[in-house]
């Protein structure tokens, strides 16, 4: 697999020698950083259709299926069972944050619905072991919180820890207090909560985005961030 | 309080007499089942302003709360704590299902930000003596499906009961599968869970609305049936 670094927004970009070489220097950190799967030059995938007689229809959300703001969702491990789901939201990505590889059905879903895939190898650790790479969750949040790869689907293998992570520093982002952070980590994490998970968290630096007027809703606020710091990947 | 039943969207009506007889007596039959607050001539307020030094400024969101579809939200009864949180929402109603009157500080909160409130007077009973009103809950989905009643916070006391009850209602309308309506029931009601709102749930009859294309995403889709059989409030 290639990726490639062409980048589609260089338009909006900075001219400045010194700051290309910084974006160039952080696309290919990024590189190393995060796998992606994606399928280009695709048709947008048709409005998924419902039976006529929809009491005998039944959708199924894959586990700890949620919304998490506009064109954000959560959920555990999909498979096969959840793709009519899936298809509903009309993905244009998936944050996989697992270091196995995506089974061939998920892939060959993907690739027929034209869902770039963003990877992210974090080990599963389970307490006391356990080493959250910070570095890698903020990779991820950057393709979260790029509204070109919206609607984004966050999944790990239960969506309870690294899923729980990954949303809990956007809640930080978004300004909410700590104690709301943790309440909704533990709403999907339930008997499994770690206070690890919650340490990581609370310990998550986001000042070098402070700057980001955030609100619930991130869709606008973060045009900006998105256009000046995200690259745009792009298979060959 | 006085509900004019003056209907704003007459010309997507039909004109048939028959037709409009009912609609009438379904204007009526909601006006004993809703009481509505609005304030209405006010302007839009204005995006809530974060402090300059971020870091320092926290949103604390309701207990329970959750974005559960494109302009839909859940939680458990919101106070002045939660109200500069509410406000990145940009809330244009709220469907509260308990009998309890507002308190003066929310409906102040309500009146000054433009908010209207449609309560539905669920009482909180115990089990074993409970009797969700299947009406009420076919009355507030048809206030909740009414985009122009978008973004909208649905709350009770703790957004477990009630408030899951009418979630849950709602996604049988959007073909999820039982377990799954069952399963996000039960993170928010978690140790409180109840079998017997989740035989309400089971029960609940959708089959006069099946005729309804519907998908995760409820926005589009509606039009139509907002259009078709909702009545519209406005306070004199």
């Amino acid at each position: 697999m290639k990726i490639d670094n062409a980048n589609n927004s260089s338009s909006n970009r900075p001219t400045h020698k010194h700051e290309e070489q910084l974006i160039a220097a952080e696309e290919e950190e990024e590189e190393q950083m995060c796998r992606t799967i994606e399928v280009v030059d695709l048709p947008m995938p048709s409005p998924p259709l419902l039976a006529a007689d929809g009491d005998e229809f039944s959708l199924v959300p894959p586990l700890n299926f949620s919304m998490v703001d506009n064109g954000i969702f959560r959920s555990g491990f999909p498979d096969s069972a959840n793709f009519a789901f899936l298809q509903t939201l009309r993905l244009r990505s998936i944050i996989y944050l697992c270091p196995e590889p995506y089974p061939d059905a998920n892939t060959e879903f993907l690739k027929s619905d034209g869902i770039r895939l963003f990877q992210f190898e974090i080990e599963g650790h389970k307490e006391p072991f356990v080493n959250i790479p910070e570095d890698m969750i903020r990779e991820a949040l950057k393709v979260l919180l790029d509204v070109r790869n919206h609607p984004v689907l966050i999944h790990c293998k239960r969506g309870k820890h690294r899923t729980g992570c990954l949303v809990g520093c956007l809640r930080k982002l978004q300004r909410w207090c700590l104690s709301s952070v943790f309440d909704e980590y533990q709403r999907y994490a339930a008997a499994k909560a770690r206070i690890s998970d919650q340490r990581f968290m609370e310990l998550f630096d986001i000042s070098s985005l402070k700057h980001l007027p955030m609100s619930f809703s991130c869709l606008k606020s973060l045009q900006l961030f998105s256009s000046a710091s995200i690259s745009f990947f792009r298979l060959q």
